[in-house]
């Protein structure tokens, strides 16, 4: 190794995991170098605070104010963006990084999402990497199990766990029995929740994630806007109790399906059964399941967030630029990813969970039974539990497999209904 | 991709694994043409008997008899090692292509066990790929998944269910409580087991296994020798009771730890607590975790075997080949990987499982307590089961945590004891 030069990064952005790739550097310094068959060492950062604690040493390290101008620097070789965020300065330097024929590292999923294809584009004309292991599940090495190690297979489906804030609550929910609301509260506390948990809890950010590996899963372009998102704002204790009662778990699921229909790209809060293997993910972990034509079924877990592992991936990215294994950044060249419509949503069909909290008087059931006729929707089984105190009735249906238009058709007739006295809420069971 | 000549390769060796590249590389061709960046095609192929049914058509491709002849064609670019063995046959041609500056792929796991480092060091000096994703975990990218998703990380410890035939048995043994004998005869007639099964159920498959994983994980030479070997034979379906009684379900587990004591790599049988991910493993399938100092804890699952997942395993090293991204076989220059002493086992520290068959008369419980008790081993719990038609008594004992070295003591004490009607079964519990 020792006839190699090293490969100098300037990183922008200091936040947690800005300074867990530093300390990871440091720490596995030597392994590092035998690996990557030359050192990977931190030339410049940049940040906002020059003065902020971080816990690290950065004074050996070029200090440079204008991040862009640290894209251009000459002893900088690759450029490790971790600063966040769709639009404005992240892409801003990833455009003059790539411009500048710099190699890019980055663990911006909502860059990727929404300008991954012009990224990508400027990289492939430079014929340089741009590397993203971090955007997606974290430590887990998910864009090299599907951009390399699924390669050869057409994948029908890619579906996983990727928020971790999301599977926090749920599970904590689920061993404690409490709401919603008390659970993010606590999260938020324990630092597993943002100060503002939209991106999170609302499904955005693992929308980001869903349309980046629906890319690579099934050589088509990112479609972050053909991504239904639905958060876990809704998802009761009761619904937990109830699905675990019918042998479920509930978890926030993206995923991504290929078919004649088009293009289907979903988040929400679905049934799992608990003997398959994301039921089993619980905390903040990240997991994700590819199914192939040879392969069958791959399954991946791990720590989805956090210093250590989305360092992990940042430098795992730094190590395959450092050997020179790279290609193009979405598996193929941007101008062979087709172009798909979006599925109908309407034509999917699954079992499906429907809970109501309903008035306590005669003919309630009647209604929904009929509604759910009309619409021919086949009832499998129903649970209703007495009244609580607020005079209300918790009715759970699970249908027999029925298309989402026949579901959605029912709910409409039932809207308005003084039967109901909250919105119903709609899960499909994974099959 | 209308700029890029076709990759050709030779395959040789027909069976299963050969016949479903052939099918793989033709149900894919187009997918598999935009992902690699050109078509891959079969120029030639080898293999025992030109004439048997492998339903496929081999016709388009020249047939040739003598393997090494076939790896020195023109019109082959890459050569595919199919036909298994660690030595003879296959270890000739992996040397003629290597030497002949043949890229190699192959899914020989005995051969890399027991001449990785004289193979990683030809294609070094070639400067050309070794790639063999499908020696290890059949379908599951694990080689990937270390070689360079986990590259950033110092991995202390890696293990996993590494024989697909020997989880079908035990799960098998387990969902039906049946015994090992009658499921390996099941486990034939349905093709989930060799006619002779000693490489599987006596774990040397897993151990040839076990020693990529290890040297991958922490950069040291493959050291196949050095690996403990214990099969499932002596596993009852009375352990598989009473380890579910206590928690616990039985695999067969390869593991490998690199610390200051050195390399320790064992394949055997241990108690797996029901809430790791390893517990949920069931049938056939594979799985590995490697367990990083930045990462944390990685969990792959997938296929371990069979003609689709291991042919999915082979094509995704072609890809890469055809990529041109590729590297060190073993993540660094051979001269880097380190030469480990073996790590004496008797250090090892864990709670322990142990099951004795005994004479149903007095005092015998007293012997073996105080075996323990002279051997220093604490015991954490106790089942003494009543007496069987022949007599024997079955008698559970867990240990609280107990240096191996101790376990052995006190097993060599009891040695040639009246007490026992059958040797002891003695299996650690992971942690």
């Amino acid at each position: 190794m020792e006839d190699h030069r090293p490969m100098r990064i300037g990183i922008v952005g200091l936040g947690t995991v800005g300074a867990g790739v530093v300390r990871l550097l440091e720490t596995n310094e030597a392994l590092i170098t035998r690996r990557a068959g030359r050192p990977i060492v931190v030339s410049a950062v940049s940040a906002r605070d020059r003065t902020k604690d971080r816990g690290i040493d950065i004074s050996p390290f070029a200090w440079v104010d204008d991040m862009n101008e640290l894209a251009r620097r000459d002893d900088v070789d690759v450029v490790v963006e971790l600063i966040g965020g769709a639009d404005g300065p992240a892409l801003s330097l990833a455009r003059v990084a790539l411009g500048a024929g710099k190699p890019l590292v980055t663990a911006n999923k909502a860059m990727l999402a929404h300008h991954g294809m012009d990224l990508a584009g400027l990289a492939e004309k430079a014929g340089i990497p741009l590397k993203y292991e971090a955007a997606v599940a974290g430590g887990i090495p998910v864009i090299k199990g599907l951009r390399e190690g699924a390669a050869a297979n057409e994948i029908s489906r890619v579906y996983g766990i990727l928020n971790g804030t999301c599977n926090y609550i749920l599970t904590t929910m689920e061993r404690d029995g409490s709401d919603f609301g008390a659970v993010l509260e606590e999260a938020q506390r324990l630092g597993f929740a943002e100060a503002d948990p939209t991106f999170d809890i609302d499904g955005i950010d693992a929308a980001h994630k869903l349309s980046i590996l629906a890319s690579l899963a099934f050589g088509t372009q990112i479609d972050f806007a053909g991504v239904d998102i639905h958060g876990i704002r809704n998802v009761t204790a009761d619904d937990i109790r109830e699905a675990a009662g019918l042998g479920y778990r509930i978890r926030l699921v993206g995923m991504a399906e290929n078919d004649a229909d088009g293009l289907f790209q979903r988040v929400r809060p679905i049934l799992v059964p608990t003997d398959h293997p994301l039921a089993h993910v619980g905390g903040p972990l990240n997991a994700v399941v590819a199914e192939g034509n040879f392969v069958g079924s791959l399954f991946f877990q791990g720590a989805g967030a956090g210093e250590g592992p989305t360092a992990s991936a940042v430098v795992a990215d730094l190590i395959d630029v450092a050997r020179d294994e790279y290609g193009d950044p979405f598996a193929m060249q941007v101008a062979h990813l087709l172009r798909q419509p979006k599925a109908d949503s309407g034509n999917r069909v699954a079992r499906t969970y429907l809970r109501f909290m309903v008035q306590d008087r005669p003919g309630v059931l009647a209604e929904i039974a009929a509604a759910m006729r009309d619409a021919g929707v086949s009832i499998e089984s129903v649970i209703q539990r007495g009244a609580r105190e607020d005079g209300s009735v918790l009715l759970v249906v699970v249908t027999h497999h029925s298309a989402e238009s026949a579901i959605q058709t029912m709910l409409k007739s039932l809207a308005g209904s003084e039967s109901l006295t909250s919105d119903p809420m709609v899960m499909p069971i994974l099959n």
